[in-house]
């Protein structure tokens, strides 16, 4: 059994993990720390998550957190950068849902993010947790950090076409639709009921901060220059996150349904599905799969990619789980498999 | 394991049965029938479900399905007693999901369901499923009528004031809401998202089938004529029943947390809240649980019982599969603790 | 052209005071204000208003809005008695949106709204602005209380039966749900999107501000004590109120169909339906209509009505319109004729 | 007052244009058609709608649409070219929101929409009614052939842009979000609000009829070929279109902000928002208004045009009226100035 540790334990993906993380057979919960809410029953805030749980949160206290073998982070930015140095120290093992370790270039993450970084030399010694990608890396990790809920939407569904070569001109469009868990728990006028529901919006258009890690991820892959336009948007649902991929220019010879069933063969979570068959949020809803179609509309150049997955699940706390199974040498699907919720 | 067989696999309850099934330690899925959807993949219907699922619809056929254990029927009104009786006389033990043995007096159930029942000896020899009731019966039961899910949450939240003793001019008033899914997947303008969202309606006032229902488990526990009005709405969610249940003239002196917090001591799937905190049909959303609050508003004589549940996990499929866990003597909760989904 | 004011025209009850006035044929906007949004263009913070609005938002100063012919607070409860003084003592007509004139005794009023009040005096003069009740007064009023969201639904369902004489030990059971909206456009966890979204739940059971004005208004039309339930709900939609009425003990002989449509005969904005039609939110979505129908199901004592208005039109807004069509001599439905948004 | 006649008033076009027409000045509503359910009263049907319209459905019958003077088809594609000639040849003016006088060449027409036209010869005659672009030749129009709510939306959104030249291998990708009332008001498993409520789906991709009307358009403002690449979605919303265009290879020295206001300064419905402003769907809900924002992210080639309508005024019945309003030389804005409904 693995002892872990959640640090902000009362937002939604600190729910979520406690959700997932409540089931899986290998894992103790021992710690959820929050500043607000210490010494309430963490079943009193989460009603969902059933009494015998038993756990109440706890002040967040390094001292505390050392004794887990691993923490996950489900703070907000900008935390988990002044304790992550300690507990990776005392040999804690951590996987932080936030940004601070996404980003390897110090300067960008400052510019992005608008703070100093606390720990700068940390970035290169942590892993982007997409194990599709970085399987053997997360192995190894000490420090892993969680994807973005959009990146991991987006990267999943361009990956393959992208490791097949990427045409000098070509443009990656990336469409993206998010439920409105995505903007969290806090209270803004814009995640209201009344605002947000029977409402469709884009925002932080040109200017969200998932656009350099997206493109940081692909020009990784392509080792060269990629040409990316990144749009969120809100829909009026509560998870999951669709997006909708554009590459343009590209080879038409290419039989993509081949390509992207070699590329994701043998993964657990990712599902591309038959020719013609569409994903839907809906089918991945509180479950950690992300299912893909792909087609080449009108027979044109313009390759049209369909990605979905649940933002709180594939897109954080489902996939920070996945990395620790990794890095505990589990079975990677362990507490994982939960069919999703239809209707 | 026990070998279980579902007869109509495509419908909502159809569907949820699966999802709780396929995850149960106990039980391996041998049939899942469907006359449209014969020699379909399940996985392709309900993409939700994991195509490690592995199972293809098949025509329904009593000669197979003797080859079961438990066979549920989720299927239309008027179908399982079509096949039950020869079932039932190979050994085969059956919950019924539909209204089929709800009524124990033919007539009352004829004139409500507008058919000729086709084994009305069988009516005595089933078992009404609500566990907190009768759990001794349905251990010793080859029948069970698993209840509609407006009673189930409706008996659950009078049972303990009825069984303390009902004053003879009370009324029992049950103002219950459920979810758009509880309307079947059978397509009808009314169900419509352009219809049923951002709206709200009762329907079907004073001629709703579940009266008679409730009215005979509430006579029974009471062992008198009980007034009862029964409405229920329609409100703009998928999931989720909440009863406001209302019992006037009712006895001031009671000790109504303490009642309610006794009579369902003990029992795995039913929570009396804390006084003050009050159910939300969220907090159950794809679990087994039922949530109470019980509370005497202005002093008066009137008491206020809120209760929810999910309309198709308590309210329907998990209920049956806690009563199959009963029949087949496991423990009564194994396969159905998942924790409900949030947010 | 009658000249308006509006104090807090940046919540909901605001944007749709302004939504109605803006294309009332007898009505100038001379005066919005807020104090937080002083300068900026009405249009900027609600973009469903046509730029050709031309207005923008002024500091609320009492010097300015007295010479407005008419001013309507659409403030938070306790801020009209601070400005209401001044502005009758200059000839100005009030109708005041929020709460601090509904309750004639001020003790009464104190103790649940939990400040003392400013003006009790004015508390006698101040009519109660429900037009099918006191049509007379208003015409004749200088300071309008416009009655509450929930009041208006659930006195317009009974006002007939309560009329025709209540049995001495008759229950009147409201049980009411309203759309998020409700909650105003204040921030708060409850209200977001992914709470509020897929869930139904109850709140203040036994303790909302509406039931002591309820209970005033009822008792006022019986003239005598009136054993009043009422339970609020919250319902995942964005406008509207349903209220299920139950009144017990009813006389069984009472032709209720025609004691209904006698009673609002000639009301042009409730609407009797035929016996068997059901209301529903939606058909009232942006209109200031009441839909109503009655029924005694079962053939019992307990009478079942069924209310519906939009909270934001008929339950605040349009009601105020329509006052203060009557407090200035024009035709009451003059600018309130609008269809429903159906879907 | 021009005395009008709808044809299929049943759907949500239908019911749309009773609304918008019911409240306009110079407008009669003489006879609305529907095989279905002729003889019954339109409120009882739609009873949004004021009982005081007083008008019933009758059977569609060319004779008596022939004393109309204008007459609006809301029929289904492959209607309202059978009646077309007819009403013509008598006088009428015709304006038919479905498909069948959009597409001029007869042989793309019938490979889309899988039947023989009735009425080839007339799709010449025809004029495509988007005020915005076509208005000289709507004003002299007998039949106008309404644009589809998609091209409404698209063709606004990147008008300008391609007036202004489009260079040879530039992409223009169309990703649009539909409300579910697009998909009108038969009833399919796809549309229950089970289905589509918290789900995100696209569909028909590369293969939706809305292709060859945009691609159409487009060429014919360009006189070039035009790469288009078209993908509608599904969003739980009731009402409401939001197209995301991208223009790629752009030339980026272009003042898109002028050019767009240039383009539309004077225009009744089209609002060019300021430079950081953001349209929603929700703020022209109700309205006849196409809100648009127009960018350029990270100082790339890629233009982002943000365009939203609702599908059923601005995309359906409102664009319609407007129609009517240029054929027959009224105010083009007379009876369409209702503000948006919000929230």
């Amino acid at each position: 059994m693995i002892s872990v540790g959640i640090v902000g334990g009362t937002g939604y993906t600190g729910a979520e993990l406690l959700r997932i993380l409540v089931d899986h057979p290998e894992v103790r919960i021992q710690a959820v720390t929050s500043r607000g809410e210490a010494g309430k029953p963490v079943s009193a805030l989460f009603p969902n998550l059933s009494p015998r749980l038993g756990l109440d949160f706890i002040q967040p206290d390094p001292a505390g957190l050392k004794n887990c073998e691993c923490v996950f982070f489900a703070a907000p930015n900008g935390t988990a950068m002044h304790m992550v140095p300690e507990l990776i120290e005392a040999g804690v093992k951590v996987v932080d849902l936030a940004a601070d370790f996404r980003i390897r270039d110090a300067a960008v993450w400052e510019s992005w993010y608008r703070q100093a970084h606390a720990c700068p030399d940390l970035l290169q010694a942590a892993v982007y947790g997409l194990p599709e990608l970085n399987r053997e890396q997360i192995h190894s990790a000490r420090l892993v950090a969680n994807p973005g809920c959009y990146p991991t939407a987006v990267v999943l569904g361009v990956l393959p076409l992208l490791e097949s070569g990427l045409p000098e001109h070509a443009h990656v469009i990336a469409d993206a639709k998010s439920g409105v868990s995505g903007a969290g728990r806090n209270p803004n006028v814009h995640a209201l009921f009344s605002e947000a529901g029977e409402n469709f919006r884009a925002y932080n258009v040109g200017a969200h901060r998932h656009w350099p890690e997206i493109k940081q991820v692909l020009q990784g892959v392509c080792a060269a220059d990629v040409n990316l336009t990144f749009t969120p948007h809100l829909t009026p649902m509560v998870r999951g996150i669709f997006a909708t991929l554009y590459v343009t220019g590209t080879d038409r010879s290419l039989d993509l349904q081949a390509v992207y069933q070699e590329r994701f063969a043998g993964e657990p979570f990712v599902e591309v599905l038959n020719h013609g068959a569409m994903p839907e949020t809906k089918h991945v809803r509180g479950s950690n799969f992300c299912r893909l179609s792909v087609q080449r509309p009108y027979e044109g150049d313009t390759v049209v990619i369909l990605s979905v997955i649940d933002n709180l699940v594939k897109g954080a706390a489902g996939q920070a789980v996945q990395n620790m199974n990794i890095m505990f040498g589990l079975d990677e699907a362990v507490g994982l498999m939960q069919s999703g919720l239809f209707p």
